[in-house]
């Protein structure tokens, strides 16, 4: 986490009904929407992430509404159990955490099945680093005629990964404030399409906190209906400046690039990426296939002080995560490298060779967006 | 909002399942139920106090369900609203915003309708400055035989006015961060009864992000079912830590003496409380009647530097408030009631004597507890 | 002291052989020469004001010159103590302590005894709350036909009173950082005329840190001969950004009302302001004399936690000191007012009136200058 | 500079004649003896390094005296500019910037000369990653039978590299704030044997602010005899927690360990380093020879981001220099070694072999030490 988001947050609170507060508030939301790429409504709530989940189905569906999901990972079997809690029938398309939401799947199971209400699917699966093909997720829904909505999770990719609400028409994008925003976690996001809008108005799910309404009304003056996490908002529209001070542009290519060196260290040392289809590897997370992840994990810990990501859920013990969003640049990436590689020869990981030469070689190689 | 509360939440953000956590969720699941004096379970969620509302309403109660409220105040009157949104029956009692709940009404209405499944109650009307006797509604509720639920609100009371959840045998008590915990918002709190435990097993308003069941499961190791918001708990650490220095009989003796010498300052002025029954005024906030409200506090804000609370709904331009609560000291009363009394006499209304020298008269004669 | 500058003070260190470095090193004696008003060189030192005093005399004076000194409190005294160490001379005027240096008495040394190099006076005597007027004896000094040079003291008065060297003619003036600059202390300020740079051609006294002749000529391009206090320079930057927003004139209006203020109370309690002569009120402080001065200031510690100046060297136990300078408001001049009168009665002191009352009353009469 | 010290110098000044200020100031001397490894009196300045050693010079010497100084680099040349402003006769021994000061030249001299009155050391010299043997100069001394007193500069090597004041029997010990101690620039250090106490009472330089006796005497109480730089002392303490907690004898292995893997990779690259001798080798920085170390550097910093140290005076342009000093761990040295290797390789330097793996290698091996 950056120190300038760190120093943003602890600034004296301001009174949530002044006018200070509505300057904060405008920013903010104009910032999002850019970050978004929407000219459409951005909902900011003082919630986790998983908070804006529930949000974007209480606001769209109603009781017994059945939804398509897909097995991509650990997330995403989340989302299903939530929605099903909630009283959504959840139509669930198994998978092997190795892939993202298959578009030809999605086309055929909405053409067999008319009634689905809304597709959801995990933009990036932060335990798996898979990210899904949403533009042509889109692609499928129209070319099965369906007008099911589609519900976008960009937790772990928002401002790290390349993302279009408005091009790539999703319906509502769920986003929060802890992976790429940088920031401390307790601040969710939905983006709303104009269909999604129109969708709340049939919605029975009922909903009072999470009431896309009352807060996009008293958005306009630059208010909340309730308290605002104001000081995470601080913290929002410092790191909303960074990122444009860097552009979005150089910042997606800065993580494609950390990416493909990544991946480049990976093969050098003879290892698997668990993502297994090249067109939707990460940007902003790479998960290594080994057998003693933990070991590997355990002593890169207490040697190198460095935490990497375990495997969650079905691949607990079975990968490392090594995580490259958020405000890192190419020495911080070499020197995770550096240390991932000696944890693979500390432990006895058979390394077939330096995979820190052939990140450094594509890093000198590749310069930097601009 | 204290400094000391202020530079903890600046900290750099820990991984939200490691061991630091732990230690951190059980320290500050430990003091807050040291401050709702409770040995039940108090949940605490990433939300705004109106979230904290919303689970409370959620965990206990099934759609079409009858709940009694009374019109004490502007925020009684969005609690009703939301219970209204949520599928709620509200029986509704209305009132002339100078009172509390009122514990013989509360008898009555139980007695005459056994439907009824909660009592709402605000224990601390923010917009008037009157605090409902909770001890005395839980008694009528009992000498009514009703097994009605209790819920109440102690977002502005909650560390700055006595309270007591076990002992008061409240089912339900609804809480936040950002007044008497003087923290920033983004916390939102609910302790829960055994009772109300109970209930949340029969309860059918469907429930996810607010569930208590998988946080209370969680919190037994430390964690959260999803991320919390880990800056904010630090805050909530130091400020549990600064109550706790002080006593917390300490800190409630400190709101009172406070709120006597604005009363006394108040009659000085040969003004009126809005608080019409003396065994409800407010230790945290004082509104004040008078005819030129926002002339006063606009004055008061230019001149000054000092922000008065303005009158809300039905109040507006009818009183100001004279907030007392929090990180607060006597000399800093003094100073808020030389700038109120400089505004009266300033914008012209008519002063009986000086409030300042009847309050500093009450502080030099009471010395502050120990 | 500020929040802003503590704030700006913790920034990351910047190299202070960089780039950054030169223009923070440009824009603070840009700044510092505004609030010196002067168009002369500013020497900044990583030093107490303590080191300024022995830099202004290192500089201009060599072993065996006699200066001309005035005993007008405590820091004159010390001032004193410090030549002579060095090796100087210093006809030494001795006084009661509650008046300034005297002109007519300068001008009459200077011409029974043209062999005065220098003479040094305080501006503003931190321990007696009188302030010497320095252009009567930049006058007196002219006057009598000497070329002394004119060394003046403005540790507390710099940033709060009326200040001018290049107007009044001062040859050297001396400041720090801790007091009006609302900085912790860590810099050291000499403000140097031209004649005061051709002393130094000819001074003798052993100087190598203290030398300006490095230090202006490293400042020409924005750097220091050393490395500097970086962090110290942040928050002079931020200080120096907060007296321009108020503006420099209204800093001095502000100061002198609420030391009118002060004194009106200390009238209407029927107390004796320390500084005799009318024309030398200090607008940084008012010292008030009273029998059991500890007591009260013992008394309004523990009871109300704010701690008064104590009576330093002969005054010890006689008198109490009333700040009022700095980040200082209305409201909390007040609240200071308040908890100094609670402390007298509560000490047995026979108060007349009430100073708060004259207070008050003539913060209201006088509005704030713009 | 750490986060936790960056934290530590931006709470409230606290009042520099209180209680609370004593109990700072008694914290910080002992942890200063500590770290000086002396039983005897540590003085603390507010100023720069270069303020410290005009302290060790006019505490312990009069006019005219002969002090010994060796050219080992850029800042033995300052001290010895400074020892001659200040009225010292230098005997000034000519060196090649690539060795310590030698201590059989020590013994030869001072027996030619017995009016030698003392040797001035610079310990590890920043400009060149020289580090001179102190233990050995002193034996050098006292071999020669000379009295002369032993001035030694440990600006660079204070808390990074192995030191100890009183166990090589040196007179006065000059150290500041802004290298290994992880503080900004701002507070100088001497550490002072008896026999420099001894000196001082005879030393005829003037001096005021300098002077030890009123700072020894007023540091008994826990104060000092004029306004400290209050805020610094707190990143002191700070920084005196975080050496004690992973304890010198760690801090001083974990320097060294990473010095020896930065000169593998300097040696697998095919350079040199600067340092001739291998007994002088810094700990804390090491100095590469490279023709075009300008070019070099500004390669880094544009495209990584990262700043490497210059050549100071007449190794401009013909070294560059990497530091390995303060808040420092392995894969932070791993980065850097990256960035270094990509830069030359990116300038065309010739590059033998990987100087990273050399280094990751002699990193795996040698564990570190507890």
């Amino acid at each position: 986490m950056p120190d300038r988001v760190l120093r943003a947050i602890d600034a004296p609170t301001i009174d949530h009904r002044g006018p200070d507060f509505a300057a904060l508030g405008h920013e903010v939301l104009a910032g999002m929407s850019e970050i978004f790429r929407t000219g459409g409504p951005v909902v900011i709530y003082p919630s986790s992430g998983t908070g804006a989940w529930e949000a974007a189905l209480v606001n769209t569906l109603s009781p017994g509404d059945r939804v398509l999901a897909f097995e991509t990972g650990h997330f995403a079997t989340l989302w299903r159990a939530m929605a099903e809690r909630l009283g959504l029938e959840v139509d669930w398309v198994e998978g092997d955490w190795r892939r993202g939401a298959d578009p030809d799947r999605v086309a055929a199971v909405l053409r067999s099945d008319p009634s689905i209400s809304a597709v959801m699917v995990v933009h990036n699966e932060t335990s798996t680093g898979v990210t899904s093909r949403v533009a042509e997720i889109r692609e499928a829904i129209d070319a099965a005629g369906s007008d099911a909505l589609l519900l976008v999770d960009t937790i772990s990719s928002l401002g790290s990964i390349d993302y279009r609400h408005d091009e790539w028409a999703v319906d509502v994008t769920v986003g929060c404030s802890q992976k790429g925003l940088m920031l401390p976690a307790g601040l969710g996001f939905n983006a709303v399409s104009e269909n999604a809008l129109a969708a709340s108005e049939r919605a029975r799910l009922p909903r009072s906190y999470w009431d896309w309404g009352p807060t996009i009304e008293a958005n306009r003056a630059g208010y909340w209906p309730y308290t605002s996490a104001t000081n995470l908002l601080y913290g929002l529209r410092e790191a909303i400046a960074m990122l444009r001070e860097e552009g979005l542009e150089n910042v997606f290519a800065r993580h494609q690039r950390h990416a493909a060196a990544t991946r480049a260290a990976v093969e050098a040392w003879g290892l698997e990426v668990l993502c297994a289809d090249e067109r939707e590897h990460s940007a902003a997370l790479t998960a290594v296939m080994v057998e003693n992840a933990d070991e590997i994990r355990k002593l890169i810990l207490e040697r190198f002080d460095m935490s990497l990501g375990a495997g969650l859920g079905r691949l607990a013990g079975r990968v490392f995560r090594i995580g490259h969003l958020g405000d890192f640049n190419d020495l911080m990436l070499a020197g995770t490298l550096c240390g991932v590689e000696m944890g693979l020869r500390l432990t006895g990981v058979p390394v077939a060779g330096s995979g820190v030469e052939a990140a450094l070689s594509l890093l000198e190689r590749e310069p930097v967006a601009v």
